[in-house]
């Protein structure tokens, strides 16, 4: 940490600051500019003590040089980390393609298309049984009924489960019926449900919230693994800019940096950033291109009459063709 | 809702547009531009019905007329909505003020700084027992023995009580030891909570969140009025823009839209939108002078040693000059 | 000048840095701490040393710790400036305000408009005679001819000129015909206007770009100044966020941030920030709550047939409301 | 065009409205609804008709139906345009590489530059002459001597020019030395300079400003299409959003909507969008992936002395591996 004195800052301020730190038990080295006055402090910063010393009289700014998280950081785990989802591996060198539909419907649609994004490459079966939805008159979600269609298209297929957890009091039954849990973006600083799956052994994917910097989404996953549970995967969503005409911005850059910040895979999904259909696909190549570990791809049996976030979702043909660029593209940055 | 469709559909495109209206019993009427057609849509639309025309071939928009609020909405309950907590009026003629430290720490930080608010004019007591921290590592608040404390405080002087629940499983014990409940901004769309304090016959302030539209704000509102508690109060509390010197960007703005968008109390967060303390007072006179019903400011014996947010609490004296201020911009702007 | 060194950085890297800052006759100050070694670097730090320092190897990340702006900065100007236009004080104690027209439209149009405004209280007149339009195909302004009706209104009434300026060429005949010289948000970074308006000495308005932050705002009035033009005021004219309700998000906290980092007078436009006539009024009342040295607000005889932008435009008889309430809100403050 | 009406609007109210559509020779078709009234607008729609509807006694809203860019769009010219730069296709099944270094600092170092992207394939040299800097007091290039530069190394590798033109005074001259002339993200609203270069019969490639809406960006184009300059490329270079980590945030699905909304080349500025040398590659392909028709690629000698932007800049060998894996996933997407 680093604190920088006004430009005429007295001795006694200096020394004041110089206290404080030691009173913690670190050790404080001052050194002089022309125009300022800066104190380094050495050892291990306890997390609020920024917000103290900004508070002392002279001080002008305070600056952290160390990450404030650890165990989701590259520093201190500099190989990438790999979840494994039943035999899937998320974070090595395939990416992996999490496809279905936003909402469970019924038995016809969740095992229809369960088969058609497996045969179409997919290896990780998605689909809402509880929804965040920005009103409260809209379809919510089927509920426990929801998470057992799930399981029926998972005994069909073969597949593992993706599947979104909202409250603490859900997530052991999500947990018995699920394969990965999905914390959503809405959700990403709901400290009490991150603590909550951070008790289980089974991964979890963080979104990234809709307004989060990478500090903030990586101190989500901290959250999570400092509970015990280190099989956390991070899923880019786009994040709100002033741009409408896509419901959101899709941070693509978000990828590689992610990816020398922290261990932990990170998967990208074009269908809740983009909200359209037809710009899902190149998002996801894109998304592919940058080095994603996986994609998270609505799909279902006929957008039109789904019962949420049509507008984004592709056909079973237009998923295949993506699935074959998807394969082309991870082919070409390999090469 | 309107529907455009794009300036060379065909005629079966503007059929099918036409049945599904139908289907849904509504009404559609057609108009033809020179180089447009579009369909209004009249009736009371449900929610999904736009993600739904917006996937028929032919259509390029679909735009809806009539908010997606109503319990929330203006134009459905024309007067101002008062809250009463205790027998302080929120939304009435005086603005209210609710004051107190970021985190309950002890009774004798608790004890005289209500005593201080209480002298300097504030109605409302605040203090948090249960702290949303972005770091797992930072201090959480003292949870139950924190909101005993407060009702000590309150036992003292009188004050009723506001402070936050962050998860369902608490509502029940936080609404036991206070007067209004608080939904923090990170939890603005923790669509659980929302319906968990919507079942509670107590007033419930609900926090924008950090990249909520009016719109999603008022829906969060509508969430809790949809579950039958109709005393809802709304706060600002600054946005996430892209200027990073305050930790947040104060709307101003959002004031004077949301009076007019809805008639539930508007309370103004200058602590937590600047996160500095000397850019407190004149942001909250700011927001008293666009017709704030109210100001949540944060207040602590010795700010130096806050255990959190100590960079934004006003000492005593500050406060107590604010308050002066608060009075003078309140009868010029009333006169 | 603070240079942070990767946990596991060389000797061989941390010798090369501090080579590098010596060969730019500045003097390296390195301390070790547990897991990060970091060099202070203190002089006078060239503009584009951060940019070299962060390519080399071992660096991760480089902080500057002085302001990149002098001239414009309180630290080395401590005392208000005040800017006087005619024998207007802007900067001073009481608010100046500079009201009229979006655009000049005819003789009628500005001299009853000015008489208007300055039997309300109004100091400044304003008026557009070179618009700024997003499209192609709007009204753009009479030109040199808005700028003689501009002439003609200052003769009828005696209140002083402030107008934009859109380009170089332009800036000798703008300056001749009156002022204040505005440079509008979308010229903000404009550098070579900026040089053009530094040369002059007259005083000029620098309104703060859509998306700067507080630092590039001071840095395009600290090019006004490097060319030797010291009468610079700052104007907050709001900043685009994601919310679309209002047009422009207005940044309240810009105004006593500002008046701490700078000795500049700074302005409010509630009249762009906000898009809306109806928000006009509690968002000037709020800006000077705040602390700004003046308003600038769009009136017009009748706003239903403004050539531009009159959802915004006050009538006299709300301008004249307005006023009213200024003066009450400024003595409110000043109490 | 769509005008809302209030619930309760009057007879009246609606009789004005569809007065005025009729004044301006339009025709008003107005339909009831259930909650709500409202009128469409048939026939050509002036630029300035919104603002004026809005005015109105009883209106909510008012919803642009058309978008108010032609020339630009792609309803107007369903057909990809390509723009010629010398022999070279911008806008056609290959993607085009624009590249070298950020300013020219002399011969040595443009003709070196030139010779190595040519080699690894780039067939268009950038290099700027005349530099936008938000300081001062930084280096703001070469000027007529950089320009002379650029024709050295034009003569001695055959590539054509992209330089970037800043002000309208010095169009003329910049045309004569280049191919392209590039509007920068800062002057994208600089009418005057888009009025200039709309004059031209050259090419021109618009940079997307840093707080630009699609429709503002395409406006720009507009801008220049309307001064009877057909030969437009457009330029996605990153936005401002609250990330401050890359310099900007690249909107990968830019790509995919202006190809939709327009029939202008779209190229992607990976080097500005992100600010740091190891986000170039991954942030290049994933444009290329999401379909743009060409990348704008800084490229240095040795960046580690770059006299601007070094930290963005690549060495020749990663701009040629870079170059590698652009045509691998060229030739991915196209199988």
């Amino acid at each position: 940490m680093i604190i920088v004195m006004t430009k005429d800052s007295s001795t006694d301020q200096l020394r004041l600051v110089e206290k404080r730190i030691l009173d913690h038990g670190l050790k404080p080295q001052t050194f002089r500019g022309q125009e300022r006055c800066v104190v380094g402090v050495l050892g291990t910063i306890p997390p609020d003590l920024k917000d103290e010393m900004e508070l002392l009289p002279g001080v002008i700014e305070v600056i952290r040089v160390t990450k404030p998280y650890k165990l989701a950081s590259r520093e201190f785990h500099p190989e990438n980390s790999v979840v494994m989802v039943g035999n899937v591996m998320v974070g090595g060198p395939e990416p992996v393609v999490m496809a279905g539909p936003c909402s469970v419907e019924d038995e016809e649609q969740m095992v229809s298309t369960a088969r058609a994004v497996k045969a179409a490459g997919a290896q990780i079966l998605r689909g809402g049984a509880y929804k965040p939805r920005s009103s409260p008159y809209s379809f919510r979600g089927m509920g426990l009924d929801g998470l057992k269609l799930l399981q029926t298209a998972k005994q069909e297929t073969g597949m593992p489960i993706i599947t979104e957890v909202m409250t603490p009091a859900d997530v052991d039954i999500v947990a018995q019926y699920s394969d990965v849990l999905q914390i959503g973006a809405r959700n990403m600083q709901n400290y009490n449900l991150l603590d909550a799956v951070g008790e289980l052994d089974k991964p979890v994917m963080v979104k990234r919230g809709l307004a989060a910097s990478y500090e903030e989404w990586l101190l989500a996953a901290e959250y999570v693994m400092a509970g015990g549970n280190t099989k956390v995967m991070l899923c880019e969503r786009g994040i709100r800019a002033f741009e409408q005409y896509t419901r959101f911005t899709m941070d693509v850059a978000a990828i590689p940096v992610i990816k020398r910040l922290s261990h932990l895979p990170i998967i990208a999904d074009p269908s809740h950033s983009t909200g359209k259909w037809y710009l899902v696909t190149p998002v996801a190549l894109a998304a592919i291109a940058a080095g994603a570990h996986g994609l998270l791809i609505e799909v279902h049996p006929n957008p039109d009459i789904a019962k949420c976030d049509g507008p984004q979702s592709l056909t079973f043909a237009n998923f295949s063709n993506l699935m074959h660029q998807v394969h082309a593209v991870t082919a070409a940055i390999a090469s």
